[in-house]
């Protein structure tokens, strides 16, 4: 594809500086932008980066105006990576053709479900009794809608996600391959058979139920609620390889990178952001506008906004050796340092 | 549905007090539960929560029995929580239709499989040459079995779960959608071409063995054993997201949660629990009745029983900071206060 | 099977010791090798293993030469180790049939992908329009290649693996059950509606480009790249359920055990070892020849080859309990020693 640039400032704004002919046929990273490209500068600190760029045109903020219009065309844009984001969804528009809307012969739909015909579904996609699919929504191959199931308008479940019987999922979300929403929960009662040491399974009665404008990356799992349901809010974006437990609640445009780790009942917040592996204990409640880091455990409930970190830092393995090492006694250090601080008073 | 609760005490025992005619259309925490709702109080300790409780019915241990009949119509068990789980079954058997027996006719089944007569195959199952799958087994949709491979009767493996060639799962157990049995473990040599520098995969002639009763949930991997197989006891629990790696023996009715990592060969005992993302060493020992926490990493044997932690604690990001700063340089703390206390004397 | 010990020489080289009529019928690890195993000591460290070992033969390395001919058949050869993997890749070309080729009837291949006729297309695979496959390759049951995506020769995407749209793998590549090569990178702007509150989706324009003889585990993701692609370089093994964000890239031959996470375009080097569930943060580097111990958090570029740690020990609860407490405080204890220092001097 190549377009105009000033085709891409009449669809999304911003003031161009320069030649408005000027053919784009890609976008680039700043560090890998050459003619034809436009690239941004997402913040005015990264200003070096200019230098020497050859891309045909830079989306920069106002504080870069000068630098930028030297080089050669220029957007100037409030916000340059918001610019920069749909200017993404612009162009996949007109590069991406949607899938084709319709049944395909070979999928799997089972008498009693409801599907818009507006919907697209793919091959070998499994469509349970009463699962009901939404006006644009795309179900891609080998994907599975479980019995009585609900796709809101304009999702699309990639190929192989899966949302299980009775599990409902709101408008315009993504949901990558390999996704499973409403496994069972993880409950069990000590006192089975083999002496009371055996496990005896809780039946998962919930259901999960995910708002609008949602985003699951790939083999994350959200689990079915025991009793009472799982709860996502609307314009969450969870990463890949996520947990989320039964009865967890998420409140709106809250974000997750890869390996978050939620347990059961746990409450969090609108607006939060959970760095990469943290883990938050099961029952506890974080309030919204909290940000933790990457790896940290969060054991107790999170009351105040704010950031949050907890983690080993690493070391060259010496190093870190002998620092362990010590740590495994670490109490002891602390009680002989205020026996010596009595001595010498 | 709607149920006497005379007929759930007939069921499943325990002593009534009050109404058993009193009609119950759901099970409910005791935070939700309303009008129609039975629920319970788990352990004595959580009396508080029997304040202004509103539902049909409480299920409470002989401690608290006064209190809650006060309330209005109660159970007293001797182990609640564990009533709860038998009701849980109980209410699903009434509730949720089992699925339907046979072998759709989208299921790919290769010549020479033996699929008993009452198990059912869902759509697009695929079930390789001379499997096995017993009684009232269940093969969900795009599940798959694969050649040689034996399912145990009454076992189910849910949408997309998948056993692969020659492994073995026992009776009554329950795989949830996405997870992987019996893929290769992790076994390379060094020294391949580019000067000895590549890999050489070391081919995994083992399979998983995977006894009764056992549970494994989303998007879990077990991988098959290098040379011997890897060992899954009876009544074990995984839950979503866990890695089992070769060779590893896994002892009776042991739980581990989401994210637990074990590496090869790594021997875990019976009746342990392994906390959320805990890492387990290969080629280590485990004994019975071993609990560990959260993020502990084990890096050698465990031979007693009792409860293991290790994960950093976390914090505000400022005193995280100043703790983890100091943590790098904590051996030198070590060494100056040695030098000060031999100082002081 | 049964082969001669003499046919194992023959084929794999190596010192035979002994009578090469020996009869062979499986490979065992040497505490469980009997009467008709082959087995082998990896290491000369782990002589005292031999002690009364009956199987048929072992390999050994030039040091335990006359130890193990003493106990019977012997085959010395100069890495044991790696003799063993090539011996694990012969028995396997002997006792497991490769998978029959050409296209099965029920699998789904759209108009216009190039399948060379050498390849096997197992049931229910999913082949989008324009993809190309080649010579020898195998596509597993309800296995995915998107649209315009490449497989090379002689790979195999094992059953419910998944190459998205445009992505590519070079030759002799295993891909693992539940694989999600290509779904998208995790990219949001902040700044959409709800006051600026929500998240803009930026739109993943790149691609995954996978080398030659990589194998990638089970249920591991590899995400799309943002502007530009991922890429993983040749003879890369990656374990099960690793995440690889979007515009990574890993150098040849670097191995990664379960778990692994690398954040956005961080950059990994060739012939690296990265231990189970350690994390790499977005946007750094890693030298070649780095070793990463199992957890550690690299929060900034490591540009020295080395090994590098970084998790908290485990203890007994109690102990950890009393050294977490005290480490929540730690840069008091610095303080309250250099204060000490001070006033002693």
């Amino acid at each position: 594809m190549s377009v105009r640039l000033a085709d891409i400032v009449d669809a999304l704004g911003g003031e161009l500086i320069g030649d408005g002919d000027v053919p784009i046929d890609h976008i680039a990273a700043i560090d890998a932008a050459g003619p034809g490209a436009i690239t941004f500068i997402a913040q005015a600190k990264f200003r070096d980066r200019l230098a020497g760029c050859t891309a045909a045109c830079v989306i920069v903020a106002p504080e870069l105006r000068e630098a930028a219009e030297q080089l050669g065309a220029t957007i100037v844009a409030t916000d340059p990576y918001l610019y920069y984001a749909k200017l993404t969804q612009w162009w996949v528009a007109r590069t991406r053709p949607p899938p084709p809307p319709g049944i395909a012969p070979t999928a799997v739909v089972e008498e009693g479900a409801h599907i818009d015909p507006s919907a697209a579904v793919g091959p070998l996609a499994f469509i349970g009794a009463r699962a009901q699919i939404g006006a644009g929504a795309v179900i891609g191959a080998h994907a599975h809608v479980g019995a009585q199931a609900v796709v809101g308008a304009h999702t699309r479940l990639h190929p192989r996600a899966m949302l299980a019987d009775a599990c409902m999922i709101g408008e315009r979300c993504t949901v990558h391959s390999g996704v499973v929403i409403g496994a069972d929960g993880f409950g069990f009662a000590p006192g089975g058979p083999d002496n009371g040491n055996a496990w005896v399974k809780i039946e998962q009665l919930g259901i999960v139920r995910i708002g609008n404008d949602v985003d699951i990356g790939a083999n994350t799992c959200i689990d079915r609620g025991a009793i009472g349901d799982t709860l996502i809010g609307n314009g969450v974006k969870l990463d890949n390889l996520i947990q989320i437990a039964h009865n967890v609640q998420v409140g709106d445009h809250t974000a997750m990178a890869a390996f978050v780790g939620i347990a059961g009942s746990a409450k969090i917040g609108a607006h939060c952001m959970l760095g990469g592996a943290c883990r938050i204990y099961g029952h506890i409640q974080i309030v919204d506008h909290v940000f933790v880091d990457t790896c940290a455990v969060i054991s107790r409930s999170i009351l105040k906004p704010g950031h949050y970190s907890g983690y080993f830092p690493f070391d060259d393995n010496a190093t870190w050796e002998k620092n362990a090492a010590t740590l495994r006694h670490l109490y002891t250090l602390r009680e002989r340092l205020r026996a010596l601080e009595k001595r010498v008073k």
